[in-house]
């Protein structure tokens, strides 16, 4: 048992610090979810989490992990047989790709090196090549939380239309969306899949659909067998504020509560935000010799930053040594790169201090564990956040009203 | 309005911090104060005080502030006319010297400059120099809150015991108590005056006096008027478990909870624990090139640190800047040092990685404020937390059970 002397430190990339008052505002008693006042607080989430996937279009939100809206996404517009285009960014990308194969998709899967975001080429090429249009979708991780590389979802879009090609877009935006810029109808996007525990601030339980109306002909259409993950069903009955089961009804306090939030700060100022945090995190990184895992100029996540371990020490036992001495969780490398990666999360209810408290304890960490490394690491993520040539302060912790 | 964007950093030296554990213990509906759960609580609450104190003897605990604690020291003891030692170790011996003027007291206040504990020679002098024993009470403040210096109780005791002087030995602890070593009983102290706000990790609301046989003795022997604070009408019901008037009920659930989890640490383990915080922070203010309120070596407060400011920057824009920038409230500067020192608390519940964005959001707010100083404090401060030569690693994070 730890015993805890102050706040613990969760700085893995998800699930995400919950702020206090979306805590006081889940701790509420249980409503009648076909009552008046459930109906109310239906209405309003359903419009709120619009405004944050930017889209007029439904959202569908399931009391769901992000793999149950992954799932979704899949059954409502996909049935066997049918050929998709996805993208080896890391594990979530491999993840999703083994449920399209669960589903008897016919998946063709670009191969990645888990350092870089999409190969764009390698997807223009196929879809160009794929004159039949036998390809009905491009699947893509937006903010690879397993590398902390972003794939742009609108240059995903642009190759579509540049190349005529009708399959649908696709796009897993489940650590993206609330901590980086994300357009669903702007971007084109046909599917997006979020989840409750990253940007948005809550505890794990909502996965999220976002859908074009292309999208909906699509399901529509589609013979596949689903009753749960059914968009039709939730959308018909959402039009008068409840759901077709049981909503996960403290989850939607918080997640009024969690969006509020949000646009109190502005969404603008939440996404610069996460940017500062990224590039003081990678200048740490810098001076203290190590790698990031993503090497793509660009493609830096806002929202975590994976760190490649020197060769020789283990990823895993400097985590645990950093939990034991600092009481901070930083992330696990996943699949091909565990013990030789650690993530840290600078996404969520997050600010300057709980980044150089985190960030503090990586240096410290790497002293106690013999990591090869240089100091200074925690003094150039200061010169970051109040420096002039870096990103400007952000104005969202000043007055707003 | 302020955006928090994450958690605010609340570095006064109290009120402190409140654990999310006491948070959830208070957080539970008022309990009838006559009834027999609510006796249960109450003879919970009284034992576990007295563990914290150190004492068999009775702990009164007013539904009251600190002010309120010090008043009742003075009126069940002390009766207008009454001659009493005092030393003039900062602001709080300063107001607990006004609530003695108050109340008729002849005080003979020992003058300080603000920057060493109660002149100990001084207070041997006056004793000595007493042979009538007009002298009723010696008064010191412990740990002095508004400039970091400590006086060690012990030492004040042994003055007394060393002139065969009868004054009752009372103790302000008020900040001092669950954050550095404290005895009433071995420290032959008379009345010990503490809050709950501080080490204890409460809100607010509760006022504390330990009594020796022979303050109880003296309590009932004074004439003074007083009702609210009478000690002898508490300890009489709080035998049954309740109060003589309404107690702050949830509160009381907090003060349960809150010394569950300082005995779960380890009162030992708690005070190194402050004492190793308080020498990484001294490093930082050395290496800023930046000096100490205290100037008594072996003085220095484990629950705080006072920063002077150098000559011609206001402290409290500073403290402005700093809140501004990095959501952190750092203590001002009180009465006479107002705008020339500012105070870090790191007190309570607290950890290394809280004290390490405390820190870095010094040295950044040094810089945005301009204020003349020398980089590498955070650097320091971090080679004091993981250094050899320095007080070492707490085994307080590492597994207990």
């Amino acid at each position: 048992m730890t015993v805890h002397t102050g706040r613990h430190f969760l700085q893995i990339p998800g699930p995400t610090n919950v702020p206090d008052r979306v805590l006081r505002a889940m701790d509420m008693p249980t409503m009648d979810h076909r009552g008046p006042e459930f109906a109310r607080l239906g209405h309003d989430v359903l419009a709120a989490i619009q405004r944050v996937f930017r889209t007029k279009q439904p959202v569908i939100i399931y009391p769901a992990s992000g793999t149950g809206a992954w799932e979704a996404a899949i059954v409502n517009t996909l049935k066997p047989g049918d050929k998709v285009l996805m993208a080896e960014t890391g594990q979530f990308a491999v993840l999703w790709r083994g449920i399209a194969d669960k589903f008897k998709l016919d998946v063709d899967f670009l191969p990645g090196d888990w350092r870089h975001g999409a190969d764009l080429e390698q997807i223009e090429a196929h879809l160009a090549a794929d004159r039949e249009h036998k390809i009905k979708a491009v699947m893509v991780v937006h903010n690879e939380t397993s590398t902390g590389c972003v794939t742009h979802p609108l240059e995903v879009r642009q190759i579509l239309d540049r190349v005529k090609h009708p399959a649908l877009l696709m796009v897993d935006t489940i650590s993206g969306l609330g901590s980086l810029e994300y357009e669903h109808d702007a971007w084109g996007i046909d599917v997006s899949v979020a989840g409750s525990q990253k940007g948005l601030m809550l505890p794990p339980g909502l996965g999220f659909n976002a859908v074009s109306e292309k999208a909906l002909a699509a399901a529509k259409a589609n013979p596949s067998m689903r009753s749960y993950w059914d968009w039709q069903d939730v959308i018909a009955i959402n039009k008068v504020g409840t759901w077709p089961y049981t909503p996960a009804t403290n989850l939607l306090f918080g997640l009024r509560e969690a969006i509020a939030m949000l646009e109190e700060e502005g969404l603008d100022h939440v996404f610069a935000r996460h940017k500062r945090h990224s590039a003081a995190t990678r200048a740490a990184v810098k001076a203290w010799g190590l790698e990031t895992q993503c090497q793509e100029q660009g493609a830096h996540s806002p929202a975590l930053t994976a760190v490649v371990m020197p060769e020789g020490h283990d990823a895993d036992n400097f985590r645990k040594i950093v939990l034991e001495h600092f009481d901070m969780s930083l992330g696990t490398g996943l699949n091909k790169i565990k013990g030789k990666a650690f993530r840290i999360g600078h996404i969520g209810h997050f600010n300057d201090l709980m980044l150089m408290g985190t960030l503090s304890g990586i240096e410290m960490g790497l002293d106690l564990a013999k990591v090869p490394h240089r100091s200074g690491g925690v003094q150039a993520a200061m010169e970051v956040l109040i420096g002039r040539d870096a990103v400007p302060m952000s104005k969202s912790k000043a007055a707003v009203g």
